[in-house]
């Protein structure tokens, strides 16, 4: 595998990853969903060069630079791979294409029991131009921050696979779902196995954490989420490697958009770090999953809604820090684990967010978080 | 006002209402949101003749057409106003329309300070065509089963005020809330005042109940969906007549899609029944805001998802039966008040939908929570 035997250098900045594992920080550390992303004129620049999005995704040194473009610009606190969550299924012979001012479209889809069949885990070699991304960006990262591997979820992968785009309705993969659960059952089979070689080989190839995003898990129906979605993402957990290329652990977090509700049934997953969108309040989600120090728990990462950014700074600062206070002061027992928090945004940054309104979220989190931590 | 001092026939079935009240019914009711819709053919028949969407809601005889339509198919236990949530933003002077093959559009957005000094309270002179079509479907009914008025609730229409049509991501409309919390209040209680106006005159024409639908409250953040949401409907709901023109109680439904996660704060709301999307877990909802027998609580409404409608009848019914299992056995002591639940979808129902698969539905429901009841 690529980077298998590579040396990284040191990790200046540990925030992120001491969060994950329910350690004390300094202060509350951050990252943003999308980071690298059409907001940023620089990103567009590359972008155009590139001449499409899998042009910029399958070209290493593109991705490794958009990668790091949100860095330059502000201290946030982990780099994730630039790529998109369904690399997989097009690795599957689906066909993968971005057309202009649209989402993603498969050429093929799979709705029947003949595509469904010819289903398989795809051979790791098709999705090399990812791995090699990941080590690329991880040297040129050079232990400023750590970097977070991703995929889609099992059930986030099937939504594409059957509807062929985006959906407002899910009518064709939950057609499918009711209608013949067992197809449904093998496609999300293949899809967990697939995802989980996708993550391992992420994580050989330099990873320090990654994370499953399980987009669409919150269209789904209570019981239908349990079997469908979560389960699915129980088979990636289970399968995935706990070491990392420098014989550190690797974090997993788990993000359902719309999963707010179905916490108490996060609660026991085997995970790390649970995501959660702006519908939910951190001190609530905290009491429910975030543990006592000394004791078993989950770190939580979120969850500010996009469009607070569209405000003024002065408004975007006092939103960060009710999010902020939401979580209430993080553990900061050095000498035992506890309930920590990694802020993020409660979904992907829209294109439309003016840069400087990051920047004042960026130095709000991070000085009002010190600030918390210094009252106690 | 219209149908102030008319007498209608005596109610035939009250299943519906009796289930609104929390009191023991020998079945549980239902009905369908958008139950008078395009997945009827009778439907778009009428509405081919009446050439357009809102030619259909303002003519009071074509209304009242459509709004009996489904009775005549299914053995549904209400009806509901045939009419658009939108309505109250169009006697605003925003210019209601709706394109053909596109949702909702308005020919005035709210969007600035002056835009918002010029919303008032529309003089209900200018919906009479609303009140007009409850006078004639209420009489059309014959006493058959119960009429539903209802309204969009205040930050759903101030949604589409803002917005102009609707949305993916809210943008707008968040930016100006975000922003200008001043202005989005003022739009909200302007909106309130105007909606609890309008249910209140529904109901001088005859509505035997009424809805609110929050149908975008679940895309705000936490806190946000308190100060923005719920509080404006509870600005509806103190407003709204609890007496309709028969002497009779006007239950009051308060439906959030996307609400679920919100429940305790709705537990107090001066409501009688919440309606809950998909999501939600019935039986947790009961346990949480349904009561005791003898005590306080809501009445449930919903939930499956209406992409069941799909699948082949015999999955609609296990579908249908796993729904009424959630919420378990409902009350049955006849002396007093206790949890109950109507039957509905988690959302309105698709056009694509087969009625033949309604008809599943319906007869599953009726059916197999006679024998809920019967083994106890």
């Amino acid at each position: 595998m690529a980077g298998m035997h590579t040396t990284f250098a040191p990790l200046q900045n540990d925030t992120f990853l001491r969060a994950c594992r329910r350690q004390a920080t300094d202060y509350t550390p951050l990252w943003l969903m999308r980071q690298a992303g059409r907001y940023l004129p620089e990103y567009k620049a590359t972008r155009a060069k590139a001449g499409s999005f899998m042009g910029l995704a399958t070209h290493v040194e593109y991705a490794t630079e958009v990668t790091l473009q949100p860095l330059e610009r502000f201290p946030l606190d982990a780099a994730i791979l630039f790529s998109d969550i369904l690399t997989v299924p097009d690795a599957m012979g689906l066909g993968l294409s971005f057309a202009e001012g649209e989402g993603p479209r498969f050429a093929q889809v799979v709705r029947d029991e003949a595509a469904v069949a010819r289903l398989a885990v795809p051979d790791m070699d098709t999705l090399r131009y990812v791995f090699d991304a990941v080590t690329s960006i991880r040297r040129a990262l050079n232990g400023r921050v750590p970097l977070i591997g991703f995929s889609g979820s099992p059930w986030t992968l099937a939504c594409y696979m059957v509807e062929g785009k985006g959906s407002d309705d899910y009518r064709l993969v939950k057609s499918l779902m009711y209608a013949r659960p067992d197809l449904m059952h093998r496609i999300l089979a293949v899809n967990a196995d697939a995802v989980a070689a996708y993550l391992n080989a992420q994580i050989d190839a330099g990873a320090q954490a990654v994370m499953v995003f399980d987009s669409w898990g919150g269209v789904l129906a209570d019981g239908c989420f349990q079997d469908f979605s979560l389960a699915y993402t129980k088979r990636v957990l289970a399968q995935l490697k706990r070491t990392g290329v420098d014989g550190q652990d690797v974090p997993r977090i788990v993000f359902t958009k719309g999963g707010g509700i179905w916490l108490p049934d996060m609660k026991d997953l085997d995970c790390e770090v649970l995501g959660l969108d702006w519908t939910a309040h951190l001190g609530k989600a905290r009491a429910l999953v975030g543990g006592k120090p000394g004791g078993p728990g989950k770190a939580l990462q979120g969850n500010i809604d996009p469009n607070v950014l569209f405000a003024p700074p002065e408004q975007v600062a006092a939103q960060a820090r009710a999010v902020l206070d939401s979580f209430g002061t993080p553990h900061t027992d050095r000498s035992t684990t506890g309930p920590t928090h990694i802020f993020n945004l409660g979904h992907g940054i829209s294109q439309f967010t003016p840069p400087e309104h990051v920047a004042a979220l960026v130095e709000t989190v991070h000085q009002y978080s010190r600030q918390q931590r210094a009252r106690g």
